[in-house]
């Protein structure tokens, strides 16, 4: 059996990336209904169906891989789980109107841990309006693997992509990044502490804001509506799961432009800049690379800038460019240096 | 840690039904939108958009649980896989036209072994003209599990739902069914066979119906077809994924009436009867309780009759009662007793 991988002529899966990997399973596949208006590419699908864009997103996490439950409750799992992919729905301009949840769980799970799970679920599904309308439930041979269908609608006028940032578009971030990230490397020290010593109680305190980004993310809901209220159409969008100079780099690819960022608009929280001088890092680093933070990253025309000056909600960090001028972050000394992608690879 | 289940008062999943487990999860969920016309419940959800009906559906399979990879070669798992839940979409009268596909995998897959899978995924996307618009690939810690969303559209009135079964309306089965399970056991025992005798090459000619029926099953989009092009809406519908009685019981169920099945009129495959003899297996056992066979079981009023009864593809196997009466199947003997659902348990 080829799967039992013992022929030294099969391309491991380790030696790829997730965006190669996708892009060599999906090369053989052809659109044949007029409903789909976007195939694979963007954030989410989108599909026509009586002049409604109904769009469409799947995810799917993996315990040991995408999360860990010695730190992770399950109530905040299941909330994550929803808002990452609400996330995707928003990031289209779209509003999100269901859900499918499909999950696998070992025989070691009590029903009242599937309940936190789903009470985390439905606390989302609550906050954001979402209705959960289907979804398998069976068993895992190990671990716990949830897996999300999220449906959304916008008018077929409104409908934000990946493609279609322009020269000199105003680059803009909402909120801030790099939290999320360094609250993961919080929650992974102090497992590690505990394991030392188990009656050591830390205080976490002065790291709550980004904790919080980690175990309790929010998705950008409340920018659409800021949008339709202003009534601003971004030229695109894409959510900031993966790390900012991804999402960058997917926008500009999609687009076919070029970006400047400068690095001293970047935002990020004091917590964030506090922890990382105590972890050693880097912050611009960190607020590049780390994913999870689930803001908005969109360009607009200039001219539209006025409709979000007055907003402390929003950052523009850079500009569009041509393409031939690549991506690039001007540093706060003024170089410029290309911005390469250091995403979450899953393989 | 609750999940980790040694609070003796903890509920063990495995002490549950599927079906108990999933109205347990899902009894706190509120339906929010109005465009959710039909959440949990059926075989797919029911969407409403600018007045198109947008059907749902999402499953999950597990490698070791719902297939084994040593007698499912990649490619009929990618294609049954999609089969499965394009018969989900079926069973709503509606047409499939999309989905999405998220798959975990672990590392020692190769790249090549993935592009099987996606090989028989095309088939099907190909086959039944349904576009692959979305999914996630990510890694996982052991095996490979498969999670698609199927999404489909239907004119609201011929949407066909579980619940709509009238008292005296004919119970209707395409096809015949019970193979695909008898073509499992097939497998199994060569299987082992196999492990005793690597070097025995067995001769399975004659049962290469069963065994298809198990390998490569195809759901009956042709059914759905000639409802149209002979407009009948049937009253109810389901798909047989989990065994004739257990799919017979959610359709009473949900239509609050009763049934009588008729033993004698059950359709089977001449070659189901010869394995079951061979196996020692009651071939009434095997078609009540067997499952995957993907066929449509369906009620129609009585003066429909007319538009089916020159198919060879349609039996009548009963007809549906007063709730009070339950759900029987009248043996051979002209016995009357109550029909037990002994379908899929995945816990």
């Amino acid at each position: 059996m080829s799967q039992k991988n013992n022929n030294s002529q099969l391309t491991k899966l380790a030696d790829l990336g997730e965006f190669e990997v996708i892009n060599h399973i999906t090369k053989d596949f052809v659109i044949q209904n007029d409903s789909t208006i976007e195939g694979i590419g963007d954030d989410a699908a989108v599909l026509d169906f009586n002049n409604k864009q109904v769009v469409v997103s799947s995810d799917m996490l993996v315990e040991g891989i995408h999360f860990n439950l010695s730190y992770m409750p399950l109530k905040h799992l299941g909330y994550k789980s929803v808002v990452a992919n609400l996330s995707d729905i928003y990031s289209m301009n779209a509003n999100c109107t269901q859900i499918t949840v499909n999950i696998a769980v070992s025989n070691r799970f009590s029903l009242e841990s599937l309940d936190e799970l789903y009470f985390g679920i439905n606390a989302a599904c609550k906050k954001y309006g979402v209705d959960l309308v289907g979804g398998d439930t069976t068993s895992s041979n190990k671990g716990l693997i949830i897996s999300i269908t999220a449906i959304g609608s916008v008018d077929s006028k409104s409908v934000v992509k990946r493609s279609g940032a322009k020269i000199n578009d105003l680059i803009v971030l909402s909120g801030d990044i790099g939290s999320a990230y360094l609250g993961l490397q919080v929650l992974e020290r102090e497992k590690e502490v505990f394991k030392v010593n188990p009656r050591n109680q830390p205080d976490l305190s002065k790291y709550s804001y980004i904790i919080q980004r980690q175990l309790k993310p929010e998705a950008r809901k409340d920018v659409i509506g800021f949008f339709e209220s202003v009534k601003l159409t971004p030229t695109s969008m894409i959510d900031v799961s993966d790390g900012l100079s991804s999402e960058i780099m997917h926008i500009c690819l999609h687009s076919k432009v070029g970006c400047d960022i400068y690095e001293d608009k970047i935002p990020v929280s004091d917590e964030l800049m506090s922890s990382c001088e105590e972890f050693n890092l880097n912050s611009t680093t960190v607020a590049l690379s780390g994913g999870e933070d689930y803001e908005l990253l969109f360009t607009i025309n200039q001219e539209d800038y006025d409709k979000i000056k007055n907003s402390n909600d929003f950052t523009v960090i850079g500009h569009i460019t041509d393409l031939k001028k690549g991506n690039n972050l001007i540093t706060k000394a003024q170089q410029s240096i290309p911005i390469t992608s250091q995403g979450w690879k899953s393989f």
